[in-house]
């Protein structure tokens, strides 16, 4: 499978995630036609910007790591399976979130589902990036920052769960930092990204 | 990020948004099999059409801005997230707005939520053409004119709003006077348009 | 706008049409895990079958007269979006025909509906395929003729309309016979197409 | 029809149902904010995991038939159309699935839309490859073993189907042993596909 069609089809993917997370934000035919309805979905409204903001940042995500890829063989060809389905799992706990945005046990589903994408990320990056020889060497150090990067959010999604008993409205704002992380201007994984790219581009690689 | 894989993504969005706009379009199970409960879903309908039309708009101002950017830094990838989510917010007024088409409260959401995609609109403009020295000074002059081209709706929403409490239905037909106005041939808007390409031309530029 | 991103647009409203087609198709939660319930969604498995193929085979049509077109304005950048919304719209009769598929409002809403389309194909054809001096004299035969191929059906789609009220069942085959005659082997339709490509592509046109 | 935009508009279809199925699984309003409303859906996560996965599979599989294909002509076109009908009709007994894990008739409905699937692909393989004189001989034996590839899982099914009245659970890991079949490293298959490539790719040959 070429490289290029993997990305057209998780792209299209990821489009239709982030599209229909909004299908679980509608005022209630109940709700009346006055302010007071708008009331009723500001729950909703939030769980569902948190994962709009989140599932842009996998897509991003994604797409810088498929930028190092050389072949699509078929251990990538399933692991990114793997991903776009945690992926597409994602409007489950947000619809949940969206319902019951203080119970401690959507908070905890929620960052679990999150934790499962951020695993997934990191197994696609792993086989993405097996190299052999010089080449290898010369994205190393990278590689290993990279899955790092991937796997980092899941400590902060634990500890989100944790707290989500104590103070829940706290843990989502720790949830919220994470996207927030990546969104915000960051000299070191700009660096760090520039530096990679340029020691892949050194010999010339089909795209 | 290559240019054209943040059209691709966003493309897609406006397509799903656009036919996922239909879903609240549903004669209800209730509604029997005579042509009376057609009338049941005229103002879903109305408030369908309006919507289409308004994406529709909004899809082709996108393409229209992205011819202008060189390149797809940070800032705009984000500026852009934001535009694509309040045009995916787009369907939950629409659907509040067909259960209660006379509603001051639903027609100000509607508004609010619309006049959200222009405001963002100026952002990815701004953001999409900052270009450096005479390539700057060359497209100044229109880069000043589509920004009030997208502010300008936000003003007209505004009215609409303040007019939906005394007559819903004027209000909804200045909402429909926007698009309109870009629908309608336009001498101002298309001379403006060749002649700033013509300028950007000038340059030989990847796209 | 260039014709391949209307085509990819377009090409995406059509995926998703024909798709979400399927969403109101559902056992009810209440029909029970017994064979019979299957019983329960005959009729809109009848309505989602008929309106995916004829949606097929509008995708090809729109292929086919996007092939003759040269270059996207104003007017044929609207008409096509106008032929989309009324794609989009399609779902709506079909859901109502899949609950009353014997109800002769069903059908002649649904008729109705496909005729809009169809009506806004003729548009899409006239406008894209406007051109002038020896190019529009060589095409001036084939674009007549398609006219008509796109015209022909309403006058069966109101034949069917009018059957309803008598004969239900017998209307909906007539509805079918319609992409049922594009399906099948056509010597006329293709004998027309390929003499047509081979006029059209005398001078070299850019894609 | 350009094999390009075929493809493209299969893959669009692919990626909305494998989302769309996600549609299904949603703890319902009454299930409250505890642990244990996440019990509630654990059928429809089943069914859901077993048909992205299997969905998934088809998609690849898709991708390497279309390889082997020079030209799309009217039959082809058809066929292909047929194949995603099927693929689209999949969420249908995936969500009748979920709602009765255990049920026989669900059980084989699942298995029977599934089939429709496998015999409508043995369809879009065998017009695809139709070739002509040398070109034909070269890839007879693949042609042949890539048509048992696709029959078999229907044997698998049916006795799936068979085996629900007796034991359903053990029925639906039957029916999950067909994509990991396909998942898992598989020296035949990869071995054929190479060696058809290598014999496919002989004369050069438009894509």
């Amino acid at each position: 499978m070429p490289k290029q069609r993997l990305e057209a089809f998780s792209d299209g993917v990821f489009a239709i995630v982030i599209t229909l997370l909004i299908l679980d934000v509608r005022i209630p035919p109940t709700g009346g036609g006055s302010f007071g309805a708008l009331l009723l979905i500001l729950p909703q409204l939030a769980a569902f910007v948190l994962s709009f903001v989140i599932v842009g940042v996998y897509w991003v995500a994604h797409h810088m790591m498929l930028h190092f890829v050389r072949a699509v063989d078929r251990p990538l060809l399933w692991a990114n399976l793997l991903l776009l389905l945690t992926v597409v799992l994602i409007p489950v706990p947000t619809a949940w979130l969206g319902q019951h945005l203080a119970s401690p046990a959507a908070i905890t589903a929620y960052g679990a589902s999150l934790s499962c994408t951020n695993a997934a990320g990191c197994l696609v990056w792993r086989l993405g990036t097996r190299r052999h020889g010089a080449e290898a060497g010369r994205l190393e150090g990278y590689v290993r920052f990279v899955t790092w990067v991937h796997a980092a959010p899941i400590l902060v999604y634990a500890a989100g769960a944790a707290l989500a008993f104590a103070a829940p409205y706290a843990s989502l704002l720790l949830y919220a930092a994470v996207p927030t992380f990546f969104i915000l201007p960051n000299r070191v994984l700009d660096t760090r990204l520039r530096a990679a790219m340029a020691a892949d581009a050194a010999p010339a690689h089909g795209h």
